[in-house]
């Protein structure tokens, strides 16, 4: 369970614009413009197939190679680290993503071949750090791709991918066209791996489904105020920090920055550059890093921490006066959640105390319940600032010209 | 050997300033105020007392667990990540850092107490976490304090993590007084778990000696150039990009976020709120995410690309024709290495088309003589802006009141 604290309905936030933030989301989900707001329900259909088809006959693969980048693995890996620790005997998940040759090389030695699943993830079924690395594996390993139990695919349906997948009767699944890639963590995307690793899936969806729920009764209109604030601030606080309170957090963090970053910044219908820069820090770590410049420097961020209320409480801090360090015994006996916990809560009450606008969300403990709430606010969250920034948030226009430069070098 | 480029000398910069910093700098130095300057020289010394005290002695060892955070461990991880897969044999390094208890737990568990040389490292030696944990350790391995080859102390003179340490009779190592936490990589705190562990800090302190002597000799004054471009453009770009094409760098990238937020975010001589934001991204992964902000979104971040020209030429994509696939065979038969590259200038160079400050710095490969040249840069690029933003660049006095209301929460 989550709970959410801050004040941002009483700041200066202009309820008529949140009033027509909710009506313009509400009106890309009735109209079916905008997919993922019905993904919790509608993949769970999903889960009930992959349950019946795949669970059995892939139940002795050891290890599952994910081949894919940006939306096609952050979400994915979110999720994995997230709950890999409550998640008895998951399989391992390998991810080939960067076209990084090392990290190739390092990766393509974790793979028994014989064990191995190899999934192939591109919305549009062209990326190119994708297909050039699975055209590797297939290489390397020998890859028999008549096999039907060795390759998955997901992608848009009538993508090159899907047709390439067709061709060899490769067992393909759908990313809906009206899902956005950094939207798609609960489309086929996610849920094909990590079902297949073991994870809970099903309990994610259900949790995701009921925040979104809420959502539409007008039960969460905190994250429109939340919204509000950060759109109408925007120039003074263009700069957006989620400072999470749990190593779990890392690569859930990632996956905000893309979300908030791709989905906001770009052109407005006035042709205005607009957008909001999203930040990921780990505390307590980065007290010791990043903490500074909040206090201190510019007022141009907002903060929003995030913590754990029951991580592991077995892990005690040994009642141990050791001599000369007697400066750290006021924690002694306690334990390292409470620690982390009150670190969490101090550095909030100084970063408020500088003047920074903070808010809080609090997870009882790392489920999967709250792992999908956590997923579609943010989702939620998003859609609601690009309605308030008049910007397209689905789209990602300003990356094209960097691929048509790239592949000009490779026509010389 | 890197090489710089940059036009930052014909941007409108103010060479009165610059040649300012540098005297700065250069009093810095000659007076002692600042350590860091002579690190490369004086760490070739604890090298060669490390070489015939410690190493063999320490050759069984096969675990080095490093307790520490921030300026204690950033930069250990950052070499540690840089070169391991160059170094043979280099030696299993654990990180204790967090007071996360999930993260402790999984860190515990990689500790075969027998095999394990455990290494304290704190600057003002009464850090919370790291004593915390410290005193788990003990606890759960019954660590004996008695036992000389079993635990070192870094710290600084007079600590009382010094004081601990003498009490036990603890093999310890200084940290000069006037090197600050996030500028100490070159002290014994990077070099004594590096040097155990087998790597060649003795070529790292040579790459960073022979980059401060050019730049005493103003044969690196491009550093500065770009240090007046930064401070001078500090409010209308205030978001600083370390965009790194390999995932090498995601270490290397986290201790410039440190060295660059903590010393330039506060405030400065007349009481304002200075300072600039620092964020790394690495590629090609980032291209998928944050990429679309920076090409489309608000006009307020400088970029700097970095890259590896030679990392692992071998590995080659494959000259492979997939059927509906053809789309990306522009890159059949080129190397990964290549390719990343490619990535790397298509994406600076549409990144600076669309009016954004670039600068790239490129690494012939990675090396301990590169990774050495490229400490020694960052540190001195952060000094020279910390000189003209006109703050006390190695102090950071901001997060003082956290730790305050920390304790505080315990004493109720």
């Amino acid at each position: 369970m989550l709970r959410f604290k801050g004040d941002f309905d009483t700041q200066e936030i202009d309820l008529v614009c949140v009033e027509g933030a909710y009506q313009l989301l509400k009106a890309e989900q009735v109209e079916g413009l905008v997919g993922y707001y019905n993904l919790p329900q509608s993949s769970l259909v999903l889960c009930d197939e992959i349950s019946s088809s795949l669970l059995e006959e892939t139940a002795r693969i050891e290890t599952i190679a994910v081949i894919g980048i940006g939306g096609s693995t952050l979400g994915i890996k979110a999720i994995d680290r997230l709950l890999r620790s409550k998640t008895a005997n998951a399989k391992k998940i390998v991810y080939f993503e960067n076209s990084d040759p090392v990290s190739i090389a390092q990766e393509t030695a974790q793979i028994e071949y014989e064990k191995t699943l190899f999934i192939v993830i591109s919305k549009s079924g062209g990326t190119v750090e994708t297909l050039s690395i699975f055209k590797h594996l297939i290489a390397t390993f020998n890859i028999s791709l008549q096999d039907s139990k060795k390759v998955l695919v997901v992608s848009d349906e009538g993508s090159i991918l899907s047709q390439f997948a067709d061709h060899y009767n490769i067992k393909r699944f759908v990313i809906p066209s009206n899902v956005g890639g950094r939207f798609s963590v609960l489309s086929a995307v996610g849920v094909l791996p990590l079902m297949l690793a073991g994870f809970d899936v099903a309990s994610i969806l259900r949790g995701a489904q009921s925040f979104g729920e809420r959502f539409w009764n007008r039960q969460e209109d905190h994250l429109l105020h939340k919204a509000a604030f950060y759109v109408s601030n925007a120039k003074n606080h263009p700069i957006n920090v989620l400072f999470s309170y749990s190593d779990r957090f890392e690569e859930f963090g990632k996956w905000t920055v893309q979300l908030w970053g791709e989905s906001l910044g770009k052109k407005n219908q006035k042709e205005e550059r607009v957008g909001l820069t999203p930040i990921s820090l780990i505390g307590s770590v980065d007290q010791h890093s990043f903490l500074q410049l909040i206090i201190e420097g510019p007022l141009n961020k907002t903060v929003t921490f995030m913590s754990v209320e029951h991580a592991n409480e077995s892990l005690i801090i040994p009642e141990m006066n050791l001599p000369f360090l007697e400066k750290s015994d006021f924690v002694n006996g306690k334990s390292f959640d409470t620690l982390i916990n009150a670190q969490c809560h101090a550095t909030m009450q100084s970063v408020a105390q500088s003047g920074v606008s903070v808010d809080e969300i609090i997870w009882e403990s790392i489920d999967e319940t709250s792992v999908g709430e956590m997923i579609l606010y943010y989702e939620l969250l998003t859609s609601a600032s690009g309605a308030l920034l008049e910007v397209d948030t689905y789209n990602q226009p300003g990356v094209e010209l960097g691929k048509q430069i790239l592949q000009s070098y490779f026509q010389k």
